[in-house]
């Protein structure tokens, strides 16, 4: 791998071929092209062979890339490759669609436990995963090791449960909750902001009406 | 606005800046500088410098950036400051998650009607919206000139939803099924790959620790 910083947008665009190659791989598929995976993910060539080059991986012409190789060194890039102990905070309908997800499990993303300060919940199971008191998430963290987790809280409440993780063993945030949340630098966090996407297709729509304008 | 193609990366970054600075102007703020804006976002400066500069917006030395002409602008670009009207297909959890979601009708994404394939659910509400059988998807758009839909259904249905849309007044499809959609070219796709966050999450954990070692 060359000592590059790779782009966020390109790290992203790895997740999906990878989980292609996956797919492809399992119909015994061992040779792909550049045009091959653009079509699979809906890309362009030159956007695949760009993206892979980062980390120098080049295919031969008129062969391809090897696709089990290619994906090997994707899953190492990624983090993934071993299983992830991930706990979830939020056992409403966004939580209980995310605790479903079956795309996590695949990836080695295991949701361990769920989290939610509505009494009623706590005991109860979300789709097989127990529920637990919100007070309890700092040492079920630090006892079972687990290195990820999913805020999926209204945003009023997703600051107060980011607090409760600062000095335990979490690594990486994934907040859901339409708010910026403040922690400590050795946190990673990211946000799924679901508008964004809805604003990013509306710019799409548009651009493409001033251009045949 | 200089006529450049703005890459998707700066597109979503634009729309959470808009939020950001329709926050900041409710609080009466009429100023900003791109530290404030990157404070606010969990940028940097030189980002949002960079981003903002894409349609030839340069703040004022010591002065900064107007934030009401500047969030203006940004709503312009970006499609909104108008209505879309929207559909969503899908009446499980995840619908149900994205049904209630204020930053879509927040933003002028007002979504009008649910569709789902299970006729126990048609004809009730979800969240104050009316659900109604996926045969009358096609027959809906047209009637009611929807311009965006949103498929939060299984994979396995979402090529079948995405075909009903074919040859309507949809323009637009953000698409939450783990399932690459064919659509003719003039309808524009998103796809929200909810796995991808988690693995840009573990990718930048891993090189957190591959820095720190």
């Amino acid at each position: 791998m060359k000592n590059l910083k790779i782009p966020e947008a390109t790290v992203s665009r790895l997740s999906v071929y990878s989980r292609f190659l996956e797919e492809v791989e399992k119909r015994g598929i061992t040779s792909i092209s550049s045009g091959e995976i653009a079509e699979g993910i809906g890309g362009t060539p030159a956007q695949v062979r760009k993206d892979l080059a980062y980390f120098g991986e080049f295919g031969t012409r008129g062969v391809g890339y090897n696709v089990h190789s290619l994906n090997e060194q994707m899953v190492k890039i990624l983090g993934l490759g071993k299983t992830w102990k991930v706990i979830l905070v939020g056992a409403g309908n966004l939580g209980s669609a995310l605790s479903q997800y079956k795309g996590f499990r695949d990836r080695g993303f295991d949701i361990i436990a769920v989290f939610d300060n509505d009494l009623k919940k706590v005991g109860l199971m979300l789709n097989g995963i127990a529920i637990y008191p919100i007070s309890q998430i700092a040492d079920f963290i630090n006892e079972h090791d687990v290195r990820i987790a999913i805020i999926a809280v209204p945003a009023a409440y997703a600051q107060d449960v980011a607090d409760t993780m600062v000095d335990t063993k979490i690594q990486g945030i994934l907040n859901f909750a339409p708010v910026v949340l403040t922690v400590p630098e050795e946190i990673e966090t990211r946000n799924v902001d679901l508008a964004v996407n809805l604003e990013v297709l509306s710019f799409n729509i548009e651009s493409n009406q001033r251009a045949t304008n």
